[in-house]
């Protein structure tokens, strides 16, 4: 049960036992959130760094209130106020943070693997809070603990994921984490988004959604970024929409009883029609609220947590 | 004595009773921040979120040092590096932040009525610190707290507030506040800037300071944004100046123990000169002061700090 | 052994003795950091801030870590966001900041004698985080702290310090340091960022860095402003380098047991080559880390911390 893992840098390093670890430890630390003192010792005195490359709100501040709520201390970073404007390079940033002595380091950056750089000269414990398209698995995590409160286990779901496969890191977790835990994906999207090699992960693709969404448990939604892949990889947003974009009719293809998820932030008439975002099986505020039991977790259980239950 | 809101909007759905409530209970946290220990651990655990859609120093700082001398968690958010520039609604956004189980949410947004429609939908306690051009409640409540400190009581005060009356959220909330307390207010500004429909709030207009200033007792100078209303509603600042600028000379006409006001920032120079900005009669440092025990009791009386007393 | 100064406004107020106190508190709070839990109690309810006018992301964070540790409240701010863009003047923004009762403010500014000026009217302990080219004192003790931990005492040691001497406040804080604890310093550059009157505080002045590298036992490199410098006082990076820049065969020349020192960030093979950076030699990261100490010590001393060992 214990946990042997410094890092977090993504999903792909676990094992399914350890991943079901995450989310029981989480399942402890849910309900400290909704208590009237939302509070516990269980990491006072330890030091935590919000490390930005890319701007962020609600990663940044999850994994903020997270720290808090554990009573670690915890300091933020943008890349813009940074020495990195100044010519300093990515490795003298960590290293001069690290001499600060902190615990633990959360680093979000825009290039894929810069995490995994970091934890080979790191002594603190590394963070994966997205690194480029490649990983982002507290994410996924908080995906998975949201899956298993609503659907038990994750044992032969269909589980569609829908839009930008190609550039997103929430995908790409997802991706490794459900097909370790045992679900069916099928990944949905416009051909160029879409890139053939992703069948080597053991999953399905279809570039029709009103296809592959028959019978699925999970419609999980990818954010359109407007700013990038409008003008690139399809003619417009609008023939995006009448193709991809998820409805209430499309939606009643999909099992009585499924959910709807998206990472956020979501765009309202994009991806997602409005009265989706809004419906009743949509668990997308559920996911945000997740997100905090199961960044506790990932503190608690990488920081040593475990042998400090009795403090205070 | 209870108070029975559950957010604070605007000082216009506030009794008399009830604001006289909130200085009492400031009255009892001023202290606080004058101790060798300028903290109390009354609302531990509870966690508070300062979202501002507009930039600020001293109301977001005045909030922040008011949370941490209760000893609650605060995260601050600032719409710069937020997810609305990614496309996100304003009520997404606040669903989004109140997912993460925060007690209260603060908002400053440009936009009059923001804060109200965010608390038709919002489960924690929300915070107006300024909509658009029309409440900034926090400000009325820590100047009428300076005025009480100063003046004893309210009654028969006779009052003028001297600006750009027409864009400010301070006057509104001032207005409301100071009629609900049995002040005389006076209104005075030049035309373009003092709209005729204020005269239903049951004040005086005047578009000549000099005449409005006899006899007056406060003194309340608002800012004028040279980088707005120079340019559309005066011909030059120092056509302004010369005939709305508060002054030595022009301060003279008031009563003896008359006080100066201003909500700060200062032009000085401009609203008024140096020597009445730093005159033994200006209370305008006394009014950022207050502003923190003002905000404390505000934090107490809506996140029910009341029962919660003999915490620790 | 008491400290008798309110401020840290620059080491040139300071005596040696004074100095050394500085440094033994140091020594006492350096431990702290490394433990499993890095928190004591000392400033608890007290309130520091963090007034940037320039961007920093070592300095400021090596001030909140220190904050932290001691249990103090912190709260940043940084001039983009603040008022002064409003066109409200520096003393007003001290002024108003110290209306909330902090306890020390932290102040890096752009121009020279900024925090001394703040000192003459300031209530708060004012600590100087770097005013122009003027000084940078918690720098300079963090250096000596260095040099002391690795060399035991500072007498007759050979310091040089090579780079921008002119626009450095580091060197000029360093300078005033070192001699007033006994060591021989020489500074080093190009001559338009070496002037002549620097030798009026008692040390040497070489252009030259192969003659004066000689026997030295630190070198301290500064940073050059590739943004600035590059342009106006020497023809060209390169020829800056050939020069200038500290590599492993110029290092060499210095003694057997010589250390390499730097104020961070620093610029591979621009002011020093990367294997000099990467040297054991280099105690570039122990500086950053001896920083904290070194900032809890000041905390500590002016903030009357001495009389409080025993609270909690």
């Amino acid at each position: 049960m214990a946990f042997k893992h410094k890092h977090l840098l993504g999903i792909q390093d676990l094992t399914a036992s350890e991943i079901t670890t995450i989310l029981d430890t989480a399942e402890s630390f849910y309900e400290i959130s909704t208590r009237e003192v939302k509070k516990v010792p269980t990491l006072r005195g330890k030091t935590i760094i919000n490390l930005f490359f890319e701007p962020s709100t609600r990663t940044r501040s999850s994994f903020e209130l997270a720290a808090k709520r554990l009573s670690a201390d915890i300091v933020n970073f943008n890349s813009n106020a940074s020495s990195t404007s100044k010519g300093e390079t990515f490795k003298d940033t960590i290293l001069n943070l690290e001499a600060m002595n902190p615990d633990a380091i959360i680093i979000r950056h825009p290039c894929a693997g810069a995490t995994h750089y970091a934890a080979t000269f790191s002594r603190s414990n590394i963070i994966n809070a997205g690194d480029g398209a490649h990983e982002h698995p507290t994410q996924a995590l908080l995906d998975a603990f949201t899956i298993r409160q609503q659907k038990k286990n994750f044992k032969d779901l269909k589980i569609i994921i829908v839009g930008d496969i190609l550039h997103s890191r929430v995908a790409r977790s997802n991706i490794f984490l459900l097909g370790k835990m045992g679900a069916r994906v099928t990944l949905v999207g416009p051909p160029p988004l879409l890139p053939r090699e992703f069948e080597k992960f053991g999953v399905n693709l279809d570039f029709n959604l009103d296809r592959a969404i028959e019978g699925a448990d999970i419609v999980m939604m990818l954010r359109i970024q407007l700013e990038r892949q409008a003008k690139n990889f399809f003619p417009s947003i609008r023939e995006y929409r009448n193709i991809y974009a998820l409805t209430a009719k499309r939606f009643r293809r999909a099992k009585k009883n499924a959910i709807i998820m998206h990472p956020g932030p979501i765009n309202r008439g994009v991806e997602l029609s409005a009265d989706i975002a809004d419906s009743a099986k949509s668990v997308i505020l559920k996911q945000v609220e997740n997100g905090i039991a199961v960044r506790m977790a990932v503190f608690y259980l990488l920081l040593g947590g475990k042998d400090r239950e009795a403090f205070d």
